[in-house]
């Protein structure tokens, strides 16, 4: 049970948690704060936070939990300007896509307090942003990643972790470096591809006809290419080392495929695509077992 | 109206067709032709179509429609089996994506029957197969683009249009090679792209874990990634100069975030992503405005 929980940055992610966790009643009181007032007072007219704070000590003081759902380029500044309002028995977690960078800097911003500091990232988003886009049943199922840091307390830990259960997540630990690798694969190669392909193709001449011919397909794939700009500028600086190995081992997979085109080499077009189909549909296999 | 429509290959756009053209009463009676004779037993058993054929000529000899709805490398043998028994008055379109290759491909195997075949490309589909995979909405507000031959009369390609209007198919009519440039982009490249990112991610060792961390966003990205081996085969051999000029110019693509991710350069990316997220972003606008 959280006494009083801080959400700093209320949008999707943020305000999804506040919701569950109300519903939940894993939570007394919500205090919301972030840089956008009209999302904010949103926000409070939508019942997500019980109150709003417009300074970031006030947000902070007197909560037993901090929750930063910001993009993770804000983290230093914000950790940083908490870090000497944060009390015995704060504590803070973080929902940002990269875990060595923030983890870096939490570091350096914290000092003493870093123990405070329970990394987290729950694997769980939509490409709208904002609170008008957060709904309670988000994290139902899916799994969220700690990485803790050896300074943790193990109390600290379990508390963060109840709070992700209660949200209906699954919980796991992981080492940070591994996150950030299996990540760079899953989510932020995909949604760097999709940003790519909507931009070369809004580059093309007639490309108010080439959006008007793409069928569903095109559209599932491009979702995530609405997906919030700053957040993922923030996440592709700090993942890059992972994130530019993955594009350069996907440009070795686009290499092979134009090879084979040019070459006629049908069959291994074809052992390709089989192989490919085989996992994704053993992904879909695996979500209809778990539903 | 059609008297006897032949339907070759009845899976998922095949079957959708005979399902919408029945519901609107556009036909009179539908034989269905395919290799797979437990799908054809399932296309009869689900009413799909009213009797089946176990050879071409016999599924063509009295229709006045020919649809084929075969992935595009088989269409050679198709088109050249069935010509001697086309007769005057039968009109042979078909749904293939690429339709420079099928044209090259009928003017041999017609020959002197040429005019009889129009041309066609419905721009709509899922990433199921087989007529199971059917459905009578699947063409509703969507594009198919007819590109007729100098050869075609001009009853013949209104019959193909009445046919697809009565699918509730929007019709348009397009040059065969700004067809294949413009599928390249829209559906080509992205079915590409999505089967390589999960055959590259399907060959990294820890694949398990890495599938299983993989969010809603990656599922939209790579569902495209389930479509069928053979259908994609022929078309990326099909349209190989098209999709592999694509495929290069994605590549430039991918060099440009790569750059922009290790220079640091958050300007950069903030403004492709931005841009990206416009077009993409005034996309689901046009279709909500439609619907």
């Amino acid at each position: 049970m959280i006494q009083r929980l801080a959400i700093v940055g209320v949008g999707l992610i943020g305000g999804s948690l506040a919701r569950v966790l109300r519903d939940a009643g894993h939570v007394q009181e919500i205090v919301g704060y972030g840089r956008g007032l009209a999302n904010l007072q949103r926000a409070v007219d939508l019942g997500v936070v019980d109150r709003v704070e417009t300074s970031l000590n006030k947000a902070v003081i007197g909560a037993d939990m901090v929750v930063l759902a910001t993009p993770v380029g804000s983290m230093a500044e914000i950790l940083a300007t908490m870090a000497p309002y944060l009390e015995d028995g704060t504590v803070v977690t973080d929902v940002g896509s990269v875990k060595g960078a923030v983890v870096t800097t939490a570091r350096t911003a914290l000092g003493a307090k870093l123990p405070a500091f329970v990394p987290g990232h729950p694997i769980a988003g939509t490409e709208r942003s904002g609170v008008d886009a957060s709904f309670a049943s988000l994290f139902a199922g899916r799994r969220v990643v700690l990485t803790p840091l050896p300074e943790n307390r193990q109390e600290s830990i379990a508390r963060v972790r109840d709070m992700w259960r209660s949200a209906g997540a699954d919980v796991v630990e992981m080492g940070i470096e591994h996150h950030d690798e299996v990540l760079a694969a899953t989510s932020h190669l995909p949604h760097l591809l999709a940003y790519g392909l909507v931009d070369l193709l809004s580059r093309l001449e007639d490309q108010r006809e080439v959006f008007a011919f793409a069928a569903g397909g095109f559209r599932d794939f491009t979702r995530i290419a609405s997906s919030d700009p700053v957040m993922w500028r923030d996440i592709s600086l700090a993942n890059h080392t992972a994130i530019a190995q993955m594009l350069k081992a996907y440009q070795g997979e686009i290499d092979r495929l134009i090879s084979a085109i040019e070459n006629g080499n049908g069959d291994a077009l074809q052992k390709l695509f089989t192989r490919a189909k085989a996992a994704r549909d053993a992904m879909t296999h695996n979500d209809q077992k778990k539903e």
